[in-house]
C-alpha cells in the first residue's frame, strides 16, 4: 500500500468484498430496497425479549449468512472487526461472541461500517490477515430508548428527525477474488461545527463528509465523476442537501452522481420517516443489499463509499455539547 | 509481516513506541507508582464543570503532551487510534476533536490501549502510516455514574470490586526507531464463561487474558520464561490469583514473571480499593508511565502486554447477561 496525499491509502493489490450480507426490519422491509436484503424480519422483536437482545441476534445471524454464503470456512478468517450505538457496543459483543473469531470492537457511530472496513483491508494488504469480516447493527427501537425518549412516551418527531434503519450489514473481504475491489480509503477527522440539535443529525455530519469527500478527491487527483455513484453513508434529505452545496463552494459539482443511503432506503411519501434513514446499518444494509449486487452485476462500477457518524451521546447533548461529526471514505472499483 | 499460529501476526520490521505519555487522578497520585506519570492532578474536575468534559480534558492534554514530548510535527502523524469507557466513547472524541487528525474510534473497554496499539502497528508495518498516536482514558466519577451508582449515594463497595483508574495513556508509535519494539500482536477472542457479577470484573476477563495468553505462547511457540515481565491490564488480585491457577492447569507456570496493572498501580494496604485498579487509563497509565521507562533503560527488555476488557454495559446487566471478556496481547521487546 502507499500513501496518497494527506489522508488516503492506495492499495496496490486491493482486497475483494468476496461477500455482503444484510437483515432489515420490517420498515425497511416495505421499503423500495427491500427485494435486495437477505432476510427481512416480521417484527421488532425476532422472538426475543428486549429490543438489545433482538438487535445482537440480527447481526448474529447476518454474520452467520455471511460466511455461509461466502463459502469460506471459518478457520480460514482471520479477524472480525464490528461496532454498532448501543453504549459499550454490546449488539456486537454479544452477537458475535459465540463466532470464536479474534475480535477487534470498533466505534464509529454510523461510521462503524465504513472503518471496520479500512482497518479491515489494511490487515489484508499488510499481509496480516486473508480474510475478515466486518459487521455492524442497530435498530430503531434501541437507538430511541438510548439516544431520544421510550418509545412508549410517543413522541413527535421533528421534520428534521432521521430514522435509525433496523438491521445489521456486513462485508466478507478477502486477499484474493474477483472483486469488486476496496482501491483507497481515506479516514476522516472529527468535524465539529457547533451543531447542537440532536434531531439534525444531517447538519452534524454534513461538514464532516464534505472534508472528506474534497480530501479524498484531492489526495487521489481525481474529479467527482470519476465515479459512477458517490453515495454517503446517512445525511438523509437534509444533510444531502448541506454537502452539495458545501461541494459546490469548492467547486464541485456532485449533483449528477450523488445520493444518500438513508434518501434510499426508506419511500419518502409514503413511510414518514422525514429527514430518511439513518443508524450504523443504513449505510451498512443499503451497501450490502443493494450497491453490492450493483457492483457485481456491473451495473455500476466505480463507488465512492462515504460513511458518517455522529459522535455524541445522550449526556454530551444534556451537557450543552454540540456534536462531532466524522466520515470514512472508501474507493470500491471493478 | 507474517502470521503465526492461529491468532498471531508477527511484525518483520517492527513499529517502535517512540514516546508515551500519561495523566493520573488524584487517587493514583498518591499510589506507589506516582513518580513515573507525566502529570498528576490535584483533583477530579480540573476546572471543568463534568466528570465527562474533565476526563476528556485529560486526554486532551495527554495526547498534546505525548505529540510535544516526541517531537514529531503534527504534519508527520498521520492517524489517530483511540477510545474509551464513556457511552459511545464520548471521552475521546470531544477530547481529540481538535486535533486535526484521521481519527479511528476503537472499542474494547479496558482492553482499548492495546487493540489501538494493535491496529496502529499493523498500519505502520504495512506502510500505511509513519506514525500514529494510541491514546485512551477512564476516570472513576464518570464511569461510577455511568456502570454502577451515582458516587452520591455513597454505596458500600463490595471486596472482589476494583476502582477505576482515572486518567489518560497515549502512545507515539513510529516505523523507525530505536525501540523499544512491538514484535508481535495476538488480538483476542470475546470469551464468555458465565459470570454475572458486574463487581467481579477481575473474574469475568481473567478467561479472556487466559485464551489470548496461552494462544500467543503456542502461536510464537514460546515459554513464559522468555519474558521478562508478563503482564495484564486490569484484572486485579482476584483475576490475577485466577489467572496464575489457570495457567497452571494448562501446564504454564507464570508465578515468578507475571503482575497484573491493576494490583501494581494502587497500595493494597493503605488505598482501601479492594481488588485493585481497573479502566482503560489502567493498563495505560501503568504503561506508559511505569512500563514504557523501564523498557527504555533496559531493566526490563521483553514485556508480554495484555490488555483485559469486559464488554458488557449497564442495561446488558439489567436485563440479566452474562458478561464477555476480551485480552488482547503484544509483545514489547528491545
Amino acid at each position: 500500500m502507499e500513501r496518497l496525499g494527506k489522508q488516503t491509502i492506495k492499495f496496490n493489490t486491493p482486497p475483494t468484498i468476496t461477500e455482503a450480507s444484510s437483515i432489515v426490519g420490517p420498515k425497511e422491509a416495505q421499503g423500495p430496497l427491500a427485494k435486495y436484503f437477505d432476510q427481512c424480519l416480521e417484527d421488532e422483536f425476532w422472538g426475543e425479549k428486549t429490543w438489545e437482545k433482538a438487535e445482537s441476534k440480527i447481526i448474529k445471524e447476518n454474520v452467520n449468512t455471511l460466511i455461509f454464503k461466502s463459502g469460506i470456512p471459518i478457520d480460514q478468517i482471520d479477524y472480525c472487526f464490528a461496532g454498532d450505538l448501543l453504549n459499550q457496543c454490546i449488539s456486537s459483543s454479544f452477537g458475535l461472541r459465540d463466532i470464536n473469531l479474534p475480535f477487534f470492537g470498533v466505534f464509529g457511530a454510523c461510521s462503524t461500517f465504513v472503518e471496520s472496513m479500512c482497518l479491515g483491508s489494511v490487515f489484508i494488504e499488510g499481509g496480516g490477515a486473508k480474510n475478515v469480516v466486518c459487521a455492524t447493527s442497530s435498530h430503531f427501537c434501541s437507538a430511541e430508548k438510548q439516544f431520544r425518549f421510550p418509545l412508549e412516551l410517543g413522541n413527535q418527531r421533528t421534520p428534521t428527525a432521521q430514522w435509525t434503519v433496523t438491521g445489521s450489514g456486513a462485508s466478507l473481504l478477502s486477499s484474493s477474488g474477483s472483486g469488486p475491489y476496496i482501491t483507497n480509503i481515506t479516514p476522516g477527522k472529527i468535524i465539529d461545527m457547533g451543531i447542537k440539535d440532536a434531531n439534525n443529525m444531517g447538519a452534524a455530519m454534513a461538514p464532516a463528509a464534505f472534508d472528506t469527500l474534497i480530501t479524498h478527491l484531492q489526495d487521489t487527483c481525481r474529479k467527482p465523476s470519476y465515479y459512477d455513484l458517490i453515495i454517503t453513508g446517512d445525511l438523509g434529505y437534509i444533510g444531502k442537501d448541506i454537502l452539495t452545496e458545501l461541494a459546490e463552494t469548492k467547486g464541485y459539482n456532485i449533483k449528477n452522481n450523488y445520493n444518500d443511503c438513508g434518501v434510499l432506503i426508506f419511500d419518502k411519501n409514503e413511510q414518514d420517516t422525514h429527514s430518511g434513514g439513518s443508524g450504523c446499518a443504513c449505510v451498512a444494509t443499503t451497501f450490502s443489499g443493494y450497491l453490492y449486487k450493483q457492483l457485481k452485476s456491473r451495473k455500476i462500477n466505480k463507488i465512492l463509499l462515504i460513511a458518517t457518524g455522529a459522535l455524541m451521546n445522550a449526556t454530551s447533548s444534556q451537557q450543552g455539547e454540540s456534536i462531532p461529526g466524522i466520515a470514512h471514505a472508501i474507493s470500491i472499483e471493478n
